[in-house]
């Protein structure tokens, strides 16, 4: 069972918000492209038509909301400073932010790939947890 | 420093969109409480009228989102038997989503009404957490 | 018929946004339900695909105004006295945002779902009106 | 004391959304309105720079939905022959809409501004439950 | 091909926000009813049920933005000497969002409809043209 | 003046949507950003407290949609080729999206640093109309 926030040492806060107010979480993210796997695993074990309209209309939405988790992170948290250090950041955050749009889980239902993504997304947020403690 | 989720074991999902999708994570809730602390504290050390006026905006937007994902948890993840066994439940959702609301964090711009806010959003986790563990 | 809005006496405003404004009125869930209910009719009469595959993405956003309507009631305007007056209340509102999701009329096509919905949301109003009286 | 809808007879449905429903209702336009106004009373009651900042904000959006609401009546609700038999119906749309726009309650905090707006919304709602009646 | 916007002279701006701020441009809304009219002649060309609900799910969000810049060209940017000079102004903007609703593309695949739509647009962008050279 | 776009030889379209329906323009990010611009000028020119309150609330919208309109352009319309031929690429978007937000425009009310992310989406328009030409 994954470790609960609640109980693991928290000292710094992360950022977000276009204040900016400096809160930033890859796990935005990360828990939208999980939801958008769900979908997918319960859309392949249920073949009633309505419910499958259901999984793509929602599908749609989460996989969105794991672009603009993306794109917040790339313009707002990344600095210039970041691009030098890791020279493959900007084709990472591209792959990843068009593998959750429809050449990737938006166009597809398969839950590979959404695994797809969700590697990418861990590829960012490792880099994203390294920038933070440097 | 806290302790960067991509290293966190995890095993299982938890969910949160409407299909259900089943991946719910008082994380969400949290983030965006998190980030209308940063904004209290960003404002009390900035006297710019602009600045202000931009962080009272970007702060309802947050605090509307801390409400959102706390009524999502209410409605959609818990259910009949989590009321029965934790009884003060409704009242701390209801009690959180009020200081998330103006009586709360939107009407105010002091970092300890946030403080409150976040220390009922951890009481929810612990339960939530529980829940997820039973 | 209905009796016209405009017709009916008008003194006391009843109030809904944040700031608060305090005008509430459970008119707003009511009217996106009948909505629901609508559609779920005009569903069963037709079986051309595309408009079903309508009819499901417009249920999907009219059911998510019938939910937030009726958090917004239940988080600001009604207050603890309230919660202590009307002891099934905090239930009511968890059962009719249940009923407005996957379990309810979002994961059915079917009126009598969205008469059930209708019904409990009738009961809210009952109580609604009542503490507006007092 | 306003007439409670829910004891109000309730025959005919109204009906909004663009599948369509067939659900239309005045009541929506004005409930924001009346919003708008309230709001607009208590910035001229409480000088904190905090807190009319917020009434801004909030009444910025309320008025946008204002506007909303009255342009689907006008695009979705009537039609060709409403427009024949009421040839004011388009000039009173419009005059409604910039009403709610920046050259009435969006520009102004003057509540007799969000009066002449609930007094065009009531033009309309009469010609609106005379068209149901026909 | 059309000529680039970046090659082409421009002095005067046109505007759209509600502060006003004065920029207005029809091509929003064409923008959009583009988009309509190629998803109707994608979803034509492929069979697939999952790409069909997305594109129907996307099209129904498209019509949506094109009826909304209409609305706002039709309340903000013309004003009472524009309709009075083009008496069939009203109708145009009626006929036009019409079109872009259930009567029109949002109830059809057909990329005629679009068709009508776009040319409804250039009746507008025609009149609109005229009173910015005026 | 502008050449209206009307006006002008129009044979291919170009694409925005995520279906994908293969319709982009560069326009819809600027004229965004010349309503950023324009509200900037009319700030300046315009000292009553209110106004000056809706012109922060309405530009802080205007600048999130030209982030978006870019965001949607590198992720959806360029791809690998398109950054192998131009290497600038990802950097241009990274400070065009950067000049949309806190660091630009969001906290900003100088139009000239309106005019440095117009000049920005000039760039990347002037790229655009030569992929779409090759």
């Amino acid at each position: 069972m994954r470790l609960p926030r609640i109980l693991a040492p928290r000292v710094t806060a992360s950022a977000h918000c276009d204040l900016p107010c400096g809160v930033y979480d890859p796990a935005q993210a990360r828990i939208e492209a999980e939801s958008v796997k769900m979908i997918c695993e319960k859309y392949q074990a249920n073949t009633d038509p309505e419910f499958r309209t259901r999984a793509v209309i929602i599908k749609e939405q989460r996989a969105e909301l794991v672009k603009h988790h993306l794109w917040v992170l790339w313009t707002d948290y990344f600095k210039a400073p970041h691009f030098e250090k890791y020279p493959n950041l900007h084709t990472l955050f591209n792959e990843a932010t068009k593998l959750a749009g429809a050449g990737g889980v938006k166009g597809s239902l398969d839950p590979a790939t959404a695994d797809k993504l969700l590697a990418k997304i861990d590829e960012i947020a490792k880099i994203f947890w390294e920038t933070k403690k440097a």
